[in-house]
């Protein structure tokens, strides 16, 4: 990708996720995978972000989840506006929950399974509600059948809440 | 507590953890209550501290808990080094689950229980394999013969994991 690596910033991003369809060019050149539809990469430095909430998810998938937002994020939910601001990233990890080895009553993370993203640019994703979706398992972008799913069940459940599911944890 | 105003730091906290019994002086001047037995106060700022892992307890707690660490703590998670360092602390968030409003297979958090505090002091905690503990409900420390629970069940199943329970979710 050098003939790219001038590029810059998110035009850049889109350019390329158009032109190649999976992947796009970050500042140091190296290639991100990139989700189909959307463009959505996993954002940098993303395990550090603050703890919105924790999850568990029954049958059939069995897994412990966590979201994380960045700050544009954390600040929307604790002033408690909505919709989010362009700039929000909330994203989700999730494991298998497994027993935890020395105490009978918990369930802790087993095999890390996905990695979902949401990303809010209100005029670029503004025929999902303004967020862009990516899912990634591996760190690899799930099908574009698999995404096209994630809006449409957004906007059925909580489009009041400007398509997140997710709540600040008290 | 204007007569402790000019005390600082950790000598300071344990003096007057040991004379007042239930507080400790900030450098403001603000007190904050402290955990029986160890003195131990809840962090400034964990609710943004980086995310060591999920968990769920089953009956009879029914509680999702996230617990997170300082840099220290996360620092030595990721090395992979045991014991912990001196100075690092985690935090474990607990809420009762509830049945996710808009998602019929997932648990989310409801209502806050506990907060948990380990703080890891070599010298200061030495009877206790070198942390120290502090259980707080609506931030206020539960009683002494709660906290001479924590150092035991600690010591009895993860005694070879420097006492710590939880793992970094991959």
């Amino acid at each position: 990708m050098r003939p790219f690596s001038a590029l810059r910033g998110a035009s850049a991003a889109i350019v390329i996720a158009i032109v190649g369809g999976a992947s796009v060019v970050r500042g140091d050149g190296a290639q991100k995978p990139a989700s189909p539809i959307y463009g959505v990469t996993i954002p940098d430095g993303y395990r550090k972000w603050e703890l919105v909430a924790p999850a568990l998810e029954h049958e059939p998938l069995n897994e412990l989840r966590a979201v994380v937002g960045n700050q544009e994020a954390i600040d929307a939910y604790r002033a408690g506006s909505l919709p989010f601001p362009d700039g929000a990233v909330l994203v989700k990890l999730a494991w298998k929950h497994v027993q935890a080895p020395e105490f009978e009553s918990a369930l802790v993370p087993g095999a890390a399974t996905t990695v979902q993203v949401m990303v809010k640019d209100s005029k670029k994703y503004a025929a999902s509600g303004g967020w862009g979706f990516g899912r990634f398992i591996g760190g690899k972008p799930v099908d574009e059948a698999q995404h096209e799913t994630c809006f449409a069940c957004h906007e059925s459940r909580v489009k009041a809440r400007d398509y997140v599911f997710t709540r600040l944890a008290p």
